[in-house]
């Protein structure tokens, strides 16, 4: 793996809103930062759990300037820039690069479904070439539950072909363990992060870079430490302790409940506040998550 | 039905790019005209067979302005203004209504699934209110097998509560002629148009308004006639006529299926070109189209 990719346990920040539900940019600020203090290797800004697909093309690029403003380093920045249209997507990529951002984790084009292969390489290509920036670092992002549109195995081996020195690695969120094996058994020169830290010993074992995961919003600690032990005899006692937190947030929507979770003890009422069409957590759902919580000493 | 809504046939007219992927700003032009001059009611440019959701938001604004300036009237236009981004579709939108668009179609918030009717209504409502324009006329657009998300009758209801002068129409583009009869029934103020020519005199004897039809593109006077027609004893065979062209076209992706044929009826072979992740159709399925549309005396 070329040392210039990302290893370790990024995060899909969360992005705050006012009540009124523009974005919140110092909650959002101090957010990413809070995450870098406490160990995050890299901030994937702006993904699924980012409630990125609900926010203007504006919005995504204002937010990454404040960051970057606010001293965070590009060099840790990961952000999400595929939408469904080929322009929009080269406007949001070629702004992260021209940031100094390491990386980018693309969705491909989710609009149209059943589409081919093909069609997703000439889609990708048509990025990369209108970039047309050597600095570019594509993470591919597999997420078919949500986006309805996979990212073939025969599909990366394609892109790698053609552009292994821009397409770097993957991150997925398949939730099917095989899938992710066979990406690192099929591309060991690719960065593979698990989209869920419940594999994340396992693709650490296999030879993975680790994880983006929503959960680390609120346990990027623990989770930091499978990354750091996963060789050690602890390490499966680690791996127990962050999958039991998981699956207490596996009960509810993701976003709403991390919201939840994080406005109870920060003791701020709108970082419950999430865009249609998510809905924020009831108090009821929030009460009995915070209760399990509470039994698995979890703290954030 | 308040007589400011659309009746008849509106054309979802396809997007003709140059070899270089922008759009052809005059080609489109021309065929909108063209599609006028045909009959068409009116024009629901920016849909699924639009590629609108491959193209950017600037490329969006930018060709609904020129087709204003080439001097097609405001009123026969229904644009798709819905994205996956609340502040996005606030954008489209208020800009189709600022240029005097009669009507705007408007997908649902697309990206995040299995999302609640609140959190859909949420949306429609929150975009009504951040446009504020009392000219806004929404005809929402459900088409479930790309969208992957719902409108359903309960969201219906609840829209037209709040906002009946606003919400005055639909799209019904789930291929269900069940799920069309109970909006026909259930709503008859609505302005129900199917999304397939297929079910266009059934529509129609049930008091829907037409259809919006990707087909229209290329058999815009016979599906007309249809409406023309369908109290006369001649309906029948005319909506057999245009079931036979819409069969010949379901064989093959509808979107490079009725570019190759535009392409080889006018001989411009830029006219075959979609944007990545759609894929051309290949000369040898072009051929065979063309050769069974020409069976049925089919003509552009």
């Amino acid at each position: 793996m070329p040392i210039d990719t990302f290893r370790g346990i990024l995060v899909p920040a969360l992005t705050p809103f006012k009540p009124n539900l523009s974005p919140d940019i110092d909650a959002f600020t101090k957010h990413c930062h809070w995450l870098l203090d406490k160990g995050a290797d890299g901030l994937a800004v702006f993904g699924t759990t980012s409630e990125a697909n609900s926010l203007g093309l504006e919005e995504r690029m204002n937010l990454l300037d404040h960051l970057i403003e606010s001293g965070i380093s590009p060099n840790v920045l990961m952000p999400g820039t595929g939408t469904t249209a080929l322009t929009d997507t080269v406007k949001l990529t070629a702004h992260a690069v021209d940031r100094g951002c390491s990386g980018v984790l693309m969705l491909p084009p989710f609009y149209y479904k059943a589409v081919s292969d093909e069609g997703l390489f000439a889609s990708f290509s048509e990025v990369i070439q209108r970039v047309g920036n050597l600095d570019l670092r594509i993470y591919l992002y597999h997420i078919p539950p949500v986006s309805q549109v996979s990212i073939s195995l025969k599909l990366i081996a394609r892109l790698l072909k053609s552009y292994d020195k821009t397409v770097v690695g993957i991150k997925d969120s398949s939730g099917n363990w095989t899938n992710t094996l066979s990406m690192l058994k099929e591309f060991p020169s690719l960065a593979t992060f698990c989209g869920s830290e419940t594999f994340l010993l396992d693709t650490l074992k296999n030879g993975g870079a680790g994880s983006i995961t929503a959960t680390a919003n609120v346990n990027i600690e623990n989770i930091r430490k499978v990354f750091e032990h996963w060789r050690d005899n602890s390490a499966e006692q680690l791996q127990k302790k962050i999958n039991n937190v998981r699956k207490e947030f596996e009960n509810y929507p993701a976003v709403p409940a991390l919201k939840a979770i994080i406005s109870k003890h920060r003791e701020q009422p709108s970082w419950k506040t999430v865009r249609p069409p998510l809905e924020q957590l009831s108090a009821e759902d929030s009460e009995q998550l915070s209760s399990m919580l509470k039994k698995l000493d979890f703290e954030l």
